[in-house]
């Protein structure tokens, strides 16, 4: 397979689920295991205006402060590239800083479609500041095509460098959708990356991260369970074995699973869970995993995995 | 989108996961909503040999004796065509009544592709009985192309009128795979029928049913709330309201869910959930169904579809 780039969107994200009150000791694991499988790389949160929003009200990967995302990373070895998201207009530019001082390596920048001319700005903004940048245009299922040409059009003539994604905030694409809308920034966009960032609503968020890419998308978000807002996103955990064995590790993200998710779906002896997604990834007999191989998601990824290597 | 055929397996695949040891109330309401829904087949259950099988071990659906079957329908209007299944050489022949005087349209008939010339003796026996026939080869991931082209010429050979199933059983198969085979199956079985039976592991049983409409597959295999052994099948409530409004009513099998279901997901507040799945199709922002529309679909449903209307 190609040279894909993989991005996990499971703090920022997810962090709409819980405004952002992760457990000190979750995030550091979950850089760690991040870190460990080696995923291209790892959005933490959003740099919100304090001036917007409570800084009481949320954890502190809400706002990503440089000073505050230094020591919670300290000590962590491998890290990926780490990235940030800014709502178009919703951040203080005086707050941030330039790239060459900050942990930081990415800046993403979210809007809709009718916001694409401040976006740019703030793109430019981020550019100018050394950081690398995308532009992410959200709830894309609910644009028409004329104008989503007009838009891409808008950046082309402006930030020649930034990767575009396709954000389908709503998770009402059908692969078809995907395929024409990735072709569409493909070829208005000429020379530029093209991103995908899905919801699950329909189940078709890991499917459709597999038609961006055979559509020519570059850049893929993946969450850790899937977690993120609404119906979450396309799982870390089924994405990194298509994409490849060679370039990412997938059992630092079982870990992540096994000690942080796993009580979710235990209760239920049947539905999509973790422990199911390894019997099809290695193309096993459900049963094993529903009999007699407990929970431990390692231990059942290294038994087929032996097995495999026999 | 050309004329294609439902059959809902939740009771047989489902009720692998509870030895078939379903509520008699939840069996009748099943087999109404599912009337009501118009899905074209309902799969009841096996007819599991009793000299295999203790009865008093199993649920009635285990062995779905005419009888019975008669007993529970009774009464319920607009049934849809009736399917039981059969495992290959683990049914009494002596207890198939012939069609004419069952509540069964269809007899289907698993088996593993080196149980292929078994299995063709049993759909011929079913045939002869006057039944519509499927022959369902499980398990295909784990065959090879060669030994797969050499069963469908076998099944072509001696039984053109069946209907063949590509099972994916350990739901290992990613789109590109269900392309090759649906081709593989349509190309060799030339103008027969060719069906999908998915399993959920990967989060691809909703997206690998598309990806077999796409490639010709006529017979596609869903359950209610994805109920099925393992990780589930593809959820009957995705794959109806993109096979089209017109022809089945969604809002019965969201009832179902309702009833019987909601109690797995409402623990959690983000994941694939059926109140999600209505966002999705309704094209609506997953923050109106997170906050303030309580749990009830049909209100959800009903709702976003006086939305679309006005």
């Amino acid at each position: 397979m190609r040279n894909l780039t993989i991005l996990d969107c499971t703090l920022r994200d997810g962090g709409l689920t819980n405004n952002f009150r992760f457990p000190e000791k979750y995030i550091k694991d979950h850089i760690q295991k991040i870190s460990e499988a080696k995923v291209d790389y790892l959005e933490l949160g959003y740099k919100a205006d304090p001036a917007y929003y409570e800084r009481t009200a949320y954890g502190k990967l809400k706002f990503c402060d440089d000073s505050e995302i230094r020591d919670i990373i300290k000590g962590i070895p491998g890290l990926p590239k780490l990235a940030f998201m800014v709502d178009v207009g919703r951040f203080d530019r005086r707050l941030v800083e330039n790239a060459s001082v900050s942990p930081f390596t990415m800046g993403r920048v979210a809007c809709y479609l009718n916001q694409i001319e401040e976006a740019v700005e703030d793109v430019r903004f981020l550019q100018n500041k050394g950081y690398e940048t995308t532009l992410n245009i959200m709830a894309i299922s609910r644009e028409r095509i004329p104008e989503i040409i007009c838009g891409l059009r808008k950046i082309k003539a402006q930030i020649p460098a930034a990767a575009v994604y396709v954000v389908d905030s709503y998770g009402a694409l059908y692969p078809d959708d995907v395929k024409k809308l990735v072709s569409l920034y493909k070829e208005e966009l000429n020379g530029m990356k093209v991103g995908i960032h899905v919801h699950n609503n329909m189940q078709l968020a890991f499917s459709n991260t597999i038609t961006a890419v055979e559509s020519g998308a570059d850049f893929l978000d993946a969450s850790v369970n899937g977690m993120g807002r609404g119906a979450g996103n396309c799982p870390l955990e089924c994405l990194l074995p298509y994409v490849g064995k060679d370039n990412y590790d997938l059992k630092p993200v079982l870990a992540l699973i096994n000690d942080y998710y796993t009580h979710d779906a235990n209760e239920r002896s049947w539905g999509y869970c973790p422990k199911q997604l390894l019997t099809g990834i290695f193309n096993q007999h459900p049963v094993y995993s529903i009999q007699g191989a407990g929970e431990d998601l390692i231990r059942i990824y290294d038994h087929f995995q032996s097995e495999v290597q026999v």
